[in-house]
């Protein structure tokens, strides 16, 4: 079968030939739909994040995927069930506890494989396999987005996660500000529709898809070339809730200045290391006297996975048509990984049966 | 009535002479037992924080207050009620909604006056007054204690925020780090006993009474001079809890790389305004990839109080043997305030009745 893979020493995917898997006991032999590309894969690409499989020459890339399944194998799934794949897998027993609990997302990131990331190959291939315990069944008319669900679970992590840092009091959060006009960031504004107010930060001239995207979603887009991180309070308003998607490393220090009092950041891009000056006793000062939060979110598990299904039935199909720019055969596999100023979300087609 | 106070512009307190006060409707009138000196009062003292009463030349001093009841004034007190006061109250309708709540400690600073602090005198004086609502009774029994109940609230606050931050996932901490031997510190030391493994920062050399209480407690002495708070994980281990109780700017940054995946740290410090540099690239990855929170947290509401008074009848004996190095009466005033090596809580008394 073919599948689109990062070989070592190499900067950019290929189609290569590959065995098709045979599903071990326990497992599902899924027939992939579609694929999406992110900034990970990205960042794979580049070598500056994740890792090739322990004596393997590449790694089969992606790991926002939706398929169907060919062989439920004596599992629960039936065949023709529409599925999404979680991420993390264990390698061994060393982060037993945390699958054991539902909870590999907490595991730390050394003791898991992540699949299209870190030490095991992905979903970016004609077929993959999976326990069976590591699938999402999905309704069968989400099938062609069903490549959002691992996007959006990332963000219902970080809502999670975030919201329960102020659960200790009577939080009531009115603002929003979205750090990033990249497909996550978009998805996870309008994720934001229970704030009353929004905003989205770019460096992005008009006229720009991402914008477009930003204002029909009734949010005010915040061009950081005029208005930095930091003076959004002024120029704005304070925001109760800031969500990190861009892995800029002075935005985690700025999201701190942009929070409202009792506000919270959720922190989820992965930068390289930076070092640059702060004032880091106003920073302190004002993260203590306003009880500011700042949580770092990585991946999601199945109850977020679950969540996003939802999510995903429950916003507007213009927000998809809009926002979906490209869906790419095999044969044309480059363009799903073309990242201009017209792209928003791609994602590589496998089978349209 | 003799009150202590810090005049404008003076850089030591003083005893005055000032009207006793008479309490309006709904307010208790309340004779003074003792009162506590901690880092903040020297903060105010110092002017690095805190201010002034409006058209008033001086600040009573004193947050940290236990007292007996002399007029209930129709409130549902009786006289004889030992009572704990609460610190914030508000100078106009502005932080309303947050008092209506309950929640004071969750107002914006420059919304409310802190007794003590700013905005509003204090509780070291022969008499005070109170609103009835901010007013918290204890146990007869815990009156000598009593001014260690508004402290331990501080801690009962960020513990509760720091935990709420995990409550979206299994979280089962055994390390707790606390940084500062101050009396806070110890007392937030000693409010630790439910982890397994506790630490606790200091620079002080042995013989040192601090680094007793600290051994007294089970926990082991880290000597930031030895061992910067960045290098714990790697000479001790990685830290599932850090207190910050320092005021040292760097101790926010150096607090992330002291914790262990899915840690939190309470950040309780106050410091100055101070640029340094950071590796924000590195701290911003280490707090995604591995689920870590900071929290900060400031002042504390009734509720904490009520929950300090069962921690407070909780801790042994011994620990405020030690803790409390000096009891002064109003003529020696200054002995309470004074901070040396041998000094860890002090108090003044005003009544032995």
């Amino acid at each position: 079968m073919q599948a689109v893979a990062i070989r070592r020493g190499s900067s950019s995917p290929a189609v290569i030939e590959t065995p098709r898997p045979e599903p071990d006991a326990g497992e599902v032999l899924v027939r992939t739909l579609r694929v999406g590309v992110d900034g990970t894969d990205h960042e794979v690409i580049a070598g500056g994040h994740g890792g090739f499989p322990e004596d393997d020459d590449h790694l089969v890339l992606g790991h926002e995927a939706v398929g169907v399944v060919e062989d439920p194998n004596g599992t629960s799934f039936s065949e023709g069930d529409v599925v999404v794949p979680t991420v993390r897998r264990p390698p061994n027993g060393d982060a037993k506890g945390y699958f054991e609990r539902g909870e590999p997302d907490m595991a730390p990131p050394n003791l898991v494989h992540e699949r299209g990331i870190t030490g095991a190959h992905g979903f970016m291939a004609e077929y993959f396999t999976s326990p069976a315990e590591f699938l999402v069944k999905i309704p069968p008319e989400l099938a062609d987005l069903g490549f959002l669900v691992e996007p959006i679970s990332i963000s219902e992590k970080a809502f999670e996660h975030a919201f329960a840092a102020r659960s200790a009091f009577d939080w009531d959060p009115e603002t929003a500000l979205v750090l990033g006009n990249g497909s996550l960031g978009l998805l996870t504004l309008a994720m934001c529709a229970n704030f009353e107010r929004t905003f989205c930060l770019g460096r992005r001239d008009r006229p720009d898809p991402t914008i477009d995207v930003i204002e029909e979603l009734g949010a005010t887009y915040v061009d950081s070339r005029e208005t930095p991180v930091d003076e959004i309070p002024d120029v704005h308003e304070p925001m109760d809730f800031v969500y990190e998607a861009t892995g800029y490393a002075r935005h985690a220090c700025q999201a701190i200045e942009a929070l409202a009092p009792n506000g919270v950041a959720a922190l989820l891009g992965v930068p390289e290391p930076w070092e640059f000056e702060i004032d880091g006793g106003t920073l302190h000062k004002d993260l203590v006297m306003n009880n500011k939060a700042l949580v770092g979110s990585v991946n999601s598990n199945r109850r977020h996975f679950e969540a996003a299904v939802d999510t995903l039935s429950s916003l507007p199909e213009w927000l998809f048509d809009d926002l979906v720019t490209g869906i790419y055969s095999l044969s044309e596999f480059e363009r799903a990984f073309q990242d201009d100023e017209t792209t928003i979300k791609t994602a590589i087609q496998f089978d349209n049966r």
